[in-house]
């Protein structure tokens, strides 16, 4: 399993030739991985509760006696607490963050299936697992209930939240839901989601929908609504990569594995109508096959709901009454060639909150990887955010 | 049954107001609508054959004396014959062409659904419906049997031949193929499809393939994979259209039927993972299912691959083997936010064929619809071809 980037580039065929020339890094491991449990029922925005929720989370570093060392570090849509596998560069030697010195944090998401509470899990109150019943979390709830977390770990400050994508989000909201305990904010690749990210979202959950083993949530363990999910997959991973990034990997070239676009395939049912895969296909199929083994359909489903529905002026009259409490300085980072969240996007939005009083600045990482550039070309993310 | 555009912006619960205030237009009729059969076999580049094809197809005036009034114009992925119905401002007074001087053609594509043989067809050799066995079209398949159909018809030049996307793939493959026949083409927002557009081709693909009733291209006609179908015109539809276009008329409005995106959904399976649509996803929605009611699964999966395996620099050596042949004045037309076909991409695949030695010049229409101008933005598009 790897978090490296939401989709490397490589196909079944072989991977980048040029990966054998890089050494191999060893990935940071947490000083401790655990679940923590809320001794009570937390209060959604949606109006309804969850009981005892758990937070899976991971901590690299320790405490230090002035608790002023805490970093908390957000994760994107299918990541997990585990940030040194899937930001390796940012915990290691020369990274951002250094567990010799910082206290780092990072707790998986609500909803998600790497631990914390989720439609997997087991409804304390009823004793059955929610299925396609659990509520919309929203990205305020996980907030919410990492600060209890962070409560009991004695981390009162965060010198520091950040996070990309819906970790971007998290961050955000840390600095409006707790301004006292933020001094500083990293939110990279976000926005509130566009008509055409909705769009995105939309025809996800329908790929999803439309499996019928995906049985209205109710599917069994034994026969998860693959084929939906691996779509949903590749549809996102559209949006995560770049059209110059697949033109320059993949441009027309036919799958590596030889089969032939413009020829016949006998092999397989409606051969004249499907033929032999582009290379760009190849790799879709392998990206998408990678990720049912990895990922849980209805967790997808409810990630995508604390996705669309995050906008912080939503509920408020103007940008001043949402934003005008921030403490932190806020850094904000598009990236040049995103289209999921375009950096005017980004933009736009960081400087409608400094608008609103706030400490922010805007800084662009150019790139060709797209929206994943958080992910995918970790060094280059390191050296702006110094 | 609409052929206006690729996808009229409205949805469900209402179509534009500003609807009422545009009379409406008399859409034109064709002089002539018919099939004419091929009496012979006709042979593919993929190396099978259609026995004795029929091409549907339409005219809008009448051939002169001279013989020097035709026009061809060519279809778009999900078009048909009746140029008139879906081009309708090119056939109006003030358009581009007029019935009462010009003789205007239009053929439906093979492989298509209205009225040329395509994979709902009797295979005149087996006494079979063609079903998934329907072998690979190319667009120059399709230019040899027009070139048969205005044989017979008389039309041995054609003084204009025009199209837009796959129409455009025709209008271009109409010069290289009958350099003799053609004084000039106008080729609408085409180039061969980049590794983006072959990678939203395949997930359209998949989402028919995935549909269980799909049955291999089996299916039965009372139960055609309508999901599938639905979905894969949905993803098309984020290709047609622009991000801006969407922001600006859906943004994050919830769907105006009154869904609630932040409620939990009662009356649904998975109301807590689903919610309420955003208005972009019940536009969406909206469109797919516009879209089964008028085209079949096989038949779009057919064209996909026409449009996909097009490029008509495959096989040879340079552009200048390619295209030195051409003896038609080009006109290419890039949309200023097109993503499907990017401006820049016809841009440079004009520029690529005028250094081959051909005449060819480059024009750009700004609009916001996306790809969909050429179908949405009619008035703007004779404008720019006058």
């Amino acid at each position: 399993m790897s978090f490296m980037s939401e989709g490397e580039i490589s196909t079944e065929a072989g991977a980048d030739a040029n990966k054998a020339a890089v050494p191999a890094r060893r990935t940071p491991q947490p000083t401790y991985e655990g679940d923590f449990v809320l001794d009570e029922h937390l209060l959604l925005d949606c109006g309804r509760t969850l009981a005892g929720p758990t937070l899976h989370y991971a901590v690299y570093g320790r405490l230090n006696a002035a608790r002023d060392n805490a970093v908390l570090v957000c994760h994107a849509l299918s990541g997990s607490a585990q940030v040194g596998a899937w930001w390796p560069e940012l915990l290691s030697p020369g990274g951002l963050l250094n567990p010799e010195i910082d206290c780092v944090v990072c707790v998986n998401l609500l909803g998600s299936c790497y631990g914390s509470t989720g439609p997997g899990s087991v409804d304390r109150e009823t004793g059955e697992v929610y299925g396609p019943d659990f509520p919309l979390i929203s990205i305020g709830d996980n907030v919410r209930a990492q600060g209890r977390l962070l409560d009991s770990l004695g981390i009162t400050r965060l010198r520091l939240v950040l996070g990309g994508s819906i970790g971007g989000m998290q961050a955000l909201d840390w600095t409006m839901i707790h301004p006292q305990r933020v001094e500083q904010a990293a939110i990279i690749a976000v926005a509130p989601l566009s008509a055409m990210g909705l769009a995105l979202n939309h025809l996800q959950r329908k790929a999803i929908q439309d499996d019928p083993d995906w049985a209205g949530g109710h599917y069994l363990p034994h026969r998860p609504p693959d084929r939906g999910l691996a779509l949903a997959r590749q549809i996102a991973m559209l949006s995560y990569k770049s059209a110059s990034l697949f033109e320059e990997r993949f441009g027309r070239n036919p799958n590596r594995n030889g089969e032939d676009p413009w020829g016949f395939d006998n092999q397989k049912e409606g051969g004249g109508l499907i033929g032999g895969r582009f290379d760009i296909a190849g790799y879709l199929d392998h990206q998408g096959h990678r990720f049912i083994d990895r990922f849980d359909a209805n967790a997808y489903l409810a990630i995508l709901r604390t996705m669309e529905t995050w906008d912080p002026l939503h509920g408020h009259r103007s940008p001043t009454e949402a934003f005008s409490g921030i403490r932190a300085r806020l850094s904000f980072i598009g990236i040049s060639s995103d289209w999921l969240f375009p950096p005017e996007a980004v933009r736009h939005f960081a400087y409608t909150i400094r608008a609103a009083g706030v400490h922010a600045h805007y800084l662009e990482m150019t790139t060709d990887h797209g929206h994943d550039a958080f992910l995918a070309e970790q060094v280059e993310l390191v050296k702006l955010l110094q």
